[in-house]
């Protein structure tokens, strides 16, 4: 997790929400890394987790992540929890929850809903204070400008 | 529409769910097209509405398409659901409903949940029973193979 805070300052210092993610095997090797880009790339759906899930999939050639876990800053929004089901990815970690946007927990779960046909174990909460803490350093500097 | 169930088709013929989209401006200039891509590209998150997004950002060199409208031929799944609010595309119009994925009135309504920053105005039910019969003929073939 403390990787995704890096990779979220890294977003933030280039005025990106700062929202890191990373996946990793089973065996503890970090598969793809990376953070949000919509602004650089001017592409909507550049969030982190979707970055990250298409560049494991081109660097394992498949598309079934099922021996995967996906770690985030943030709790995933309806896009992302989506494509975490769509890629079979069985454990997410995320930090902080997202009570406006977030659908693993705070506005539906995604990842535990039982008419999809695949659910995911969720961990929360962990690093939650430093990722809210990058957040709203963002925001707040933002609405100076 | 018609144009969503050719590319539907055309995804069919190289073994792809047949599900086609395309993003087109106020004006009627179709900006961007796409069909599944998931067992080509091998990647989880490869469905058409996803990649017209992604093409229609590119190609208009911005990440909002609020004057832009989405056509699909199957209700949109939880992923390109949430794409298309981050996409800010304010008219989507699809044919068939998934009552097993789909996150536009079968599941949730995702473009109509008023806790998030945008809604769509959504049409759905145009080809609908040609949508369904390639999808029908598509998943009736695999399963005799």
């Amino acid at each position: 997790m403390e990787k995704c805070l890096e990779l979220a300052k890294q977003a933030a210092s280039l005025g990106e929400v700062p929202v890191g993610a990373l996946i990793v095997t089973s065996q503890g090797e970090i598969i793809s890394e990376a953070h949000n880009l919509r602004e650089i790339e001017n592409i909507a759906t550049a969030h982190a987790e979707l970055i990250a899930i298409e560049r494991a999939c081109k660097k394992l050639g498949r598309w079934r992540l099922s021996d995967c876990s996906l770690y985030v800053s943030l709790e995933p929004c309806f896009m992302c929890a989506g494509g975490i089901v769509l890629a079979r990815i069985p454990n997410v970690i995320f930090a902080a929850s997202d009570p406006k946007a977030g659908a693993v927990g705070s506005l539906i779960n995604i990842l535990n809903d039982k008419r999809l046909n695949h659910q995911c174990h969720v961990i929360s909460g962990i690093c939650s204070e430093e990722s809210s803490n990058l957040l709203k350093t963002f925001f707040k500097v933002r609405r100076k400008k």
